[in-house]
Order: structure tokens, then C-alpha cells, then sequence
């Protein structure tokens, strides 16, 4: 959708923090009441930004192909929240505009809450779904897989990597996010491919 | 000081990214003079506050009593960064605002990249200090700490607990999110207090 396309090219080259109406129309080729008909608002525009953001990811996870096992599964569908090329660099940014926003507008706010309790939930069902992992030996420190828990840690860390990458990628360039992301997977399904 | 409670203030009610520097001149009760002293832009605004909530960070992290191990003393040190107060909340909402604009302003980029260098490396050398624990049984799954690639963990969890309490805190209560860190911290360090 061109305006879509139109938001996340303003949000990569200079963000979404100081642009009008006016100017996406323009950038997308529409008329100012075409984009009214989608927001008028700068909280809405975020909220719409956002909205597509989510949308667009959820259809890269579906066109996944087949992986190895669960952990490799797991990795291919998390890696696509990481700022890992042009275009999720620029999903991501929407991302980061909007939640800095969601801090002081409560229709956002709620957005924001609403699209990380599905996520956690999701996350939690894959966790619990696994196939039953060899028992650790007794006292060995090996991490007892507890779903609710492990998927709040793999959302905050997933979140933490990409806004690190995002926000000071050179002190976490992407790639070095997404190893980082592995190493977490291994020692969390140590028995899983 | 009086300009960078103002600035807390004001981050916590309505947000950073509107504020204009007269406004910020008369909730200090000081000259627009007095705050062109210190910044001009808003970008400066941004990187001025961020400046004062880390050195405050700073200050409460040095003013700790001394914990009962290791691991008490990383977890105590770390929940300082979540928003566990309104004071921390509030100093959240500065780092969100400062770290958006990094994604587009070089000059934001620089002071967020070597911060976040900075906390890497602090991470790192604590980790490598850590009285050696004792070794896993071969085979065991038991994480082998690896004191580089688990600062970069450790610091994406503690930016990812903290963007998602602070973003979605229906979805992760700050509570839940210190809780969630403890759990990290305890499977990191098992055999440490």
C-alpha cells in the first residue's frame, strides 16, 4: 500500500516525529483527504503506522519456510523483529516513534499494551508446545523451561535487542543482535535444533 | 537542579516531544537566558537530559549498600535502570524520547552508541570479575558464562524489560519486570548469592 510505503520511507530517512499530513500525502502520490481517511492525527498516524508495521511482519512469519526444528523455528520468526535490513530497519523505527509516544497518549498506550499481551501469549504457546526436552540432572543449573515466564524474557530481550540495534548500532550492530539472539535460543532449548 | 527536574517533570506528564524551551524556562521558574545556557534545540534538550538522568543513575548505582553476593549486587545495580519508582519511570520516559531521536539525529546517535558502549564494557569487566563458579558437569546444558556476549544479553534484557514495562506496563507490570530479571540473573549465576 503506497501509504504505508510512503511512512516507513519518511520514518527510515528522517522520522515520524515532526511530519505533517501534508507531506505524506505528497510523499505517497495521494490527496490530503485520501490520508484523512486513514488518520488526521499525529497519534493516529502512528497508531496506523504501527498498525501495518505489525501486519507486515506477522505475513513475512507466515511465509517462513520449514526450519530444522523448533528452536531454528523460533529464531527464523524472531529474527524477523530485528532491524536485520532496510526495510525492518524502517518497520523498526515506526516501532520506537510509537511506543516513545505510547508513554504519554493513552489511546496508544493501549495499542501498545494490547499488541504485546497477543505476543507474549503466542510466545508462551510455542514455549509449551515443545517437545518435552531430556530432564536436567538434579542440581545441574541446567534452565527449567517455565512458558509464562520464558516468554515475558524472550519478548523483553527481543525487544531490548532490536532497540539497541536501532537506536546505537554500533554499539550492538544488527548482525551482532541476531548472534546475540542465538546464543540466548541454544542455552534456553539446549536440546532442540 | 532546578532545569533537569523541570525536564523530568515534564517528561513524565505530557512527554518530551512537544515542550518548547520557553515552557521549559517557566516550570524551572528560570529566564529562557538560563536554559539557552545549557541547550537551544530540541535536540540538545534531549541530549542534555539524558546526560542528567544517567549521571543521576550514576549516583544512586555508587550510593548502594553492599548486597550479599555478586548476583545481588548485579541485580540491585540493574533494577536501578527499570521503572520501579515514579523517579525512574520518569527518567524511562527521558531515555524513550532521547532514543527515538537518536534514530535520526548523528548528533544523539554518537552520545546513545557510546553510552550504551560504555554500560557494555562495565558489564563485561563485572562479569569477568566474578569469583569463578564452580563448573557445570559436561554435557549438562548449564550456561557457560562468557562475560563479552553476556554483557550484550544482559544489557538487551535490561533495555527490553525496560522498554516494554515502561511502553506496555498492562502487558509487564514494572513488578513482573524486576521479577523477570531475577530469574535471568539466577540462571546466569546459579551458584552465586
Amino acid at each position: 500500500m503506497e501509504l504505508t510505503d510512503a511512512l516507513l520511507r519518511i520514518a527510515a530517512d528522517r522520522g515520524l516525529d515532526r511530519v505533517s499530513v501534508r507531506e505524506v500525502a505528497s510523499a505517497a502520490g495521494v490527496s490530503i483527504g485520501a490520508v484523512q481517511y486513514y488518520f488526521s492525527t499525529k497519534d493516529e498516524m502512528l497508531a496506523f503506522a504501527f498498525r501495518q508495521v505489525v501486519d507486515r511482519t506477522r505475513a513475512r512469519v507466515s511465509a517462513l519456510k520449514p526450519a530444522a526444528g523448533p528452536r531454528q523455528t523460533l529464531a527464523a520468526t524472531l529474527r524477523q523483529l530485528l532491524p536485520l535490513d532496510a526495510r525492518r530497519l524502517a518497520e523498526c523505527r515506526v516501532y520506537l516513534a510509537f511506543a516513545a509516544r505510547a508513554t504519554t497518549s493513552p489511546t496508544l498506550a493501549a495499542i501498545q499494551n494490547a499488541t504485546l499481551t497477543t505476543i507474549h501469549e503466542e510466545l508462551r504457546q510455542t514455549l509449551a508446545s515443545l517437545p518435552s526436552l531430556p530432564s536436567p540432572p538434579s542440581g545441574s543449573g541446567h534452565p527449567v523451561l517455565h512458558p509464562a515466564r520464558d516468554a515475558r524474557l524472550l519478548l523483553a530481550l527481543v525487544d531490548g535487542l532490536m532497540f539497541d540495534a536501532v537506536t546505537a548500532p554500533t554499539a550492538l550492530p544488527p548482525a551482532t543482535a541476531a548472534k546475540t539472539l542465538d546464543l540466548y535460543l541454544e542455552r534456553l532449548l539446549p536440546g532442540s535444533d
